[in-house]
């Protein structure tokens, strides 16, 4: 198996580039002294080239011929098989997309960034809009490089290997149509849930215990884990047993750290879970970006905003924060993580309106890539939109289509992943449902062990061995499907609510 | 200037590679979890493999042979000029040295660190010994790869650039023959000098905050540094103004942190002050090893270990340290700070006594690369001139030539630079008061950026451009000479201690 220990050397060479990349960033946000900012950008792009280089190398590409003739008809489920499979979908996708071309998006992308922290600012599109425009632009010369059915396919595909927008876009879209009317009875209904014992004064000190405790208490193996501090919350892992949580503290609300951590944590569950003999090469990851959320949100809604959980935490803040939690009850704790509240913001929104933030920008970046909308047009398409969706009036830009950066970077295609994430999360906890019995009472148990593994079975271990399809398809039986997310939120919030 | 620049571009590659590798290898000894350590071995040791890659590669020849060209006849001390001549230097060695070689040479030395674990653990140096033995015969061929005058000349080439046995040897020989009676008269001599004050009960999170205070109050960029804790200190840089200092806390000693401090911190300076414009080449570090160890040693011993320094931190250690420290005058601090006592292991060496621990060592690698001594020989050989050099008795192994990991890892020709770094503290020290006037008055005003601006412009700013023999006879006037250490050695303690 010379071509096969080859192309093992090679792609431990690719992955540890993109380890020590992680690492590099990891450090920026959460550890370096400001001042190293300058070199760190040029370390982090130097590495980004040397990685690709690789990945996109002749060499690369008559190993991965040699090696499929040395792995011949074996199993497609098999390591070496996989192995061959995936690193050619990479190496095929980064070879399509000229060096020059990848070099100027990462360059406006950047430009951009740093316009639109200006624009947000002062909440003035006009200023933002001719680097959006040059982005954009690059975006579309991009997606002519590939071979597509429609043009948000290729965008899409960065984030979620093999789907496309004729498969994405009705989901998203009955899933929508399913939550625009139980936003709406929840709006009209008000009261049912308020969130304010976990406003008020949180010291930071204590909550960084509590999510020490909190971290500890999930079935994260032992010394392949820290948490630091961070403006915007990340998880990133540096091996399967080298896992980075970072979170922010906010001195007058609990929530902001709390579930924070947890969502981060269920990232670092799926990258420890992965298969060891996945680590070092292009199998060592999670199977989309989609799946990843969808195990940061089962483990930060389902499990940590569950009755069960929060009855088995209780003690602990009531211990941590006498004063504000001290004489909590369960039921007002559980009714306080799971308000329901239309907002502006997509970054603060809860579990259902969430989605709606997703609707809106899924459905900007049709139009934008189907060319039925200009970048000047957008502020008002956004305004329009939040209207009928969310049912809030945006009072400025800043607010509204201005806040998020992603758009700058040239992050197309991106922003469905987390709507697909919660769809994912709902199918596999309906499955995991069916195969363990009464979850809550599994947690209730202390048992979140056993949800950790069943997960692990069906989900983790494979990492990117099968495209996100087929891992659906394993994992929760069936193609993906907005129904069961649907059905859980109406019962959840219907019980809360009392609609 | 086309091959300059794509010299500078391949240089850059190579650095921030270097640099990828130190932030990974700071990474692993102050934040790393520690399940994280098996996949951060594969990491280090492929950073290391493309960085040597390059820094070997015919290309890198070609341009430096069109850069020589483009550079012409410039000034030798331009960026330019010195950009070609010393990436060439690095060039060369890095070639002559197969590449199989040099991963055997890592690979045994790595099994060889971890053999001295254990042998060191059981004071069993025949148990150590093939292993040892194993290393120098590899070291020997390492050795065979260059031209050279003297078999030690190639080993301390990797530390001291340019710099020869037959300068060396005289040089450590003299020190060795001048500090011999003065400790022997210390020795007879006793009391003097007493640390009790130093022992006992230190809260870590006090010595912690002194720490940061110590570093504040040094003359080092604001935002460019950070403090971590780890097993063995160290400093590194990951950029000139991104600078990673590291040190332990021992609960029961205050000078562990102290002056350790201000040593990692005196490094730190140095890569602080080096000049901008040499980042991402190979100009950007200090000019040698014994260079960077002159710093180092001069702020913790000439600087924190003088009586106008000690006066100054004296507040802050009578508040930080009320019970120990609250009631302590100057003259008994200046007096625990410099207690001469010769001892077995040289990390807890005083200033004067660590430079027979080196002489110690350099005589036996010397009598190891000449041949006059076997590996099985050594113990013997270290216990004899133990006695002769230091006045003490090796009672076991463990606490003679098992102490130290160096020759487990092939470090030979490392050693001396800490002699050399005192002598060249030395004689900058005795440069500087030339030029500055009383030092001591100027620590006692405050003016510790006076003294790191004149080290700025007669060392640090220069980095890798001069060999260490030129950078010494610019910065102190001459060259190496132990002289100016033994003279203000000889006058410190003879003070001290009535001699």
């Amino acid at each position: 198996m010379a071509a096969l220990d080859d192309l093992l050397a090679l792609c431990g060479e690719i992955s540890d580039l993109g380890r020590a990349r992680a690492l590099l960033f990891w450090d920026e946000r959460t550890q370096m002294p400001p001042r190293g900012a300058a070199a760190r950008a040029e370390q982090l792009a130097t590495l980004t080239r040397l990685r690709h280089r690789r990945l996109s190398s002749d060499a690369l590409g008559r190993l991965l011929d040699s090696a499929r003739t040395e792995v011949g008809d074996r199993d497609p489920d098999s390591f070496e098989a996989s192995l061959v499979r995936v690193t050619r979908r990479e190496w095929e996708r980064a070879r399509k997309v000229p060096a020059d071309l990848r070099a100027e998006i990462a360059r406006q992308g950047s430009i951009a960034e740093r316009a639109w922290e200006r624009a947000r600012e002062a909440s003035d599109f006009a200023a933002f809009r001719p680097h959006l425009e040059r982005v954009v632009g690059l975006k579309r010369r991009y997606v002519e490089c590939f071979d597509f059915e429609h043009p948000y396919d290729p965008l899409l595909d960065d984030y979620e290997p093999g789907m496309t927008t004729a498969e994405v876009r009705p989901l998203l879209e009955r899933l929508r149509d399913g939550l625009v009317p139980l936003v709406a009875a929840i709006g009209e209904r008000g009261g049912g849930a308020d969130d304010a014992c976990l406003h008020g004064e949180f010291p930071v000190a204590a909550q960084r215990r509590l999510a020490e405790r909190v971290i500890s208490d999930l079935p994260l193996e032992d010394g392949a884990w820290r948490l630091d501090e961070t403006i915007h919350p990340f998880a990133t892992g540096i091996a399967i047993s080298d896992l980075r949580i970072t979170t922010r503290f906010d001195p007058g609300y609990l929530g902001a750290a709390l579930w924070a951590v947890i969502h981060e944590a269920g990232h670092a569950m799926y990258q420890n879970g992965l298969d060891p003999r996945l680590e070092r090469t292009p199998l060592c990851r999670s199977a989309s970006l989609g799946f990843d959320e969808s195990q940061s949100r089962m483990w930060e809604n389902w499990i940590g905003r569950g009755r069960a959980y929060l009855a088995r935490m209780l003690p602990a803040l009531g211990e941590l924060f006498e004063q504000r939690l001290g004489s909590i009850d369960a039921e007002e704790l559980y009714r306080a993580a799971n308000v329901v509240r239309p907002s502006l913001i997509r970054m603060e929104a809860d579990e259902v309106t969430y989605n709606l933030h997703i609707a809106l920008r899924f459905e900007l970046e049709l139009r934008l890539f189907e060319d039925r909308l200009e970048v000047a047009e957008l502020p008002d398409a956004w305004n329009a939109l939040s209207r009928e969706y969310l049912g809030v009036e945006v009072p400025d830009d800043r607010r509204g289509v201005l806040q998020d950066v992603h758009w700058a970077g040239g992050a197309f295609g991106y922003f469905p992943t987390y709507s697909l994430g919660n769809v994912i999360a709902g199918q596999l906890w309906a499955a995991m449902g069916a195969d363990l019995g009464d979850l809550e009472a599994r947690i209730a148990a202390g048992e979140l062990e056993t949800l950790r593994d069943w997960l692990g079975r069906r989900v983790y271990r494979h990492g990117g061995k099968l495209l996100p399809a087929e891992l659906a398809a394993r994992a929760c039986g069936g193609p993906l499907d907005p129904e069961p997310l649907l059905g859980q939120l109406r019962a959840k919030f219907g019980e809360i609510y009392g609609l």
